[in-house]
């Protein structure tokens, strides 16, 4: 049973001696283990204890590293890591919003680990995931963790909900997703008069039409796509959430290829005026096609 | 011309004397009008000094009453509001994303604000809006605002970006969207197996099926609706963009009315386990309707 969000009695910034007095705690289940959860119910916490050389730790954002294909003496990648165990439940963490508790061991010796044993570092939401070549030349999954602001409205949560509630905002919690309108976003849309690149749909509402710019490379560390009209298509938001989902990715010819083999390839809606880098959408592919041969 | 986000050489907290010194400093671009901004453009900042009583002021969040329809003497409705002039530019604020500046004045009387003069109070982004009668039995539109946290990433900007950039962060803002998953969320997606209720789709990627719970009656304040199995449906990101912006509404024999003509009225997808709100959806059709006569 997981209890996903804050553990009463163990603020944010509380510390441990050691891995056993987290676990006793409540804050995480195991003594070693750094993903604490399953692929069914999602992950509560993870540990971050400097194990994996990929990670990133910038303190509010975090890559963390998936588990599994080391080897266990050296502890370099022997093996491609799967989208199965810890890492299917962080999966699973990211698409539900979970909150993550995130704990630092000393060992990271960075600005935000405590300079002795364990601490809790707060909440975290897992804001997308994808595969990359790892330093030891196998696949790697990595999680891009943001932390929770603290919010107007209680933003932290104890155990999951009951049924209903008429009274939510004592337990609720919310999660973000990163919009962003640029002049390069609203060019895209102007290009395409807010017409989906896949499916040719135009969203109208009494306020105007919408679309949603997509950044083929994502934004942002560690992808760092610029923020041009090359790395942009115009998208719906179900193709936009299929996009960053890898369920469908876009050839060297612009064709559209789906991972749901009852769907058959269509050519992207291309504008003369909308150039396209064929190298960010090789990216896209590298990264979030998560049904590609290793 | 607007300037969106923030002024360089004054930072948040910076204080004016007068109206005229927030318009000279660039902040503001009038002298008494509370909304600084056009229906094209989008509105670039708000005061806050007190003048309407629906406004509601929690310094996190601001619902800010749009403007027109007052008797000049009195300050009393008169008459209904429109989306034009300056509420049209909140809306287009809203759709685009685009950070306001809030500037409180010392009028308003309340913790946030200062006790002498102008204050600004840092960028909001315009996160919802809807239509209600207001005390003096006038429709009037409200606007929910919400400040822009502190990000990991520079999240605050100046004007509005070149055609393309390289190097994005510097001038880059983001905005979030909320998005919940708890249990009564994950119930309703559960029932409905992914399937939305509007158009019957089911995204599939390779981690599994995706759909969102839209809350018909919104959470939070000042909706206030509960976060029940009667007050969600199971969309697919389309139709909950659509049904979020007012585009179809549901009425009492679950048809689907859009506000779009081309699109014939159909049923709404309900699953016996699935009690509906008839109270919900009224409340939906009140607020959401922008093309309702008054």
């Amino acid at each position: 049973m997981s209890i996903f969000g804050e553990i009463p009695g163990y603020p944010e910034g509380s510390e441990f001696a050691n891995r056993k007095a987290v676990r006793e705690a409540g804050l995480h289940r195991h003594n070693i283990k750094g993903i604490s959860g399953t692929a069914t119910d999602g992950v509560d916490a993870i540990v971050l204890s400097g194990g994996y050389t990929d990670d990133i730790d910038d303190g509010n954002v975090v890559i963390y590293t998936g588990e599994g294909g080391r080897d266990i003496n050296t502890t370099r990648q022997i093996r491609d890591q799967e989208i199965a165990g810890g890492n299917a439940g962080l999966v699973e963490s990211c698409l539900k919003g979970y909150p993550v508790r995130v704990i630092r061991g000393s060992q990271l010796r960075n600005a935000f680990a405590p300079t002795q044993g364990y601490r809790y570092c707060g909440l975290y939401t897992v804001q997308s995931y994808w595969l990359e070549e790892g330093i030891d030349g196998f696949r790697i999954i990595r999680f891009r963790l943001e932390k929770i602001h603290a919010s107007p409205e209680p933003a932290l949560l104890t155990t999951p909900l009951p049924t209903g509630s008429q009274q939510p905002p004592q337990q609720r919690y919310s999660i973000t997703r990163v919009v962003r309108d640029t002049r390069v976003t609203r060019t895209i849309k102007e290009i395409y008069d807010y017409q989906c690149q896949v499916c040719g749909e135009r969203l109208e509402t009494s306020q105007g039409p919408y679309a949603e710019a997509a950044h083929i490379r994502p934004l942002g560390r560690p992808h760092n796509g610029p923020d041009t009209i090359e790395n942009v298509l115009c998208l719906c938001p179900n193709h936009h959430v299929l996009f960053d989902r890898g369920a469908f990715t876009i050839d060297d010819t612009l064709v559209v290829r789906s991972i749901d083999s009852t769907v058959s390839p269509s050519s992207l809606i291309v504008r003369p005026t909308h150039p396209i880098s064929l190298e960010m959408l090789a990216y896209h592919r590298d990264h979030f096609d998560f049904t590609a041969p290793a």
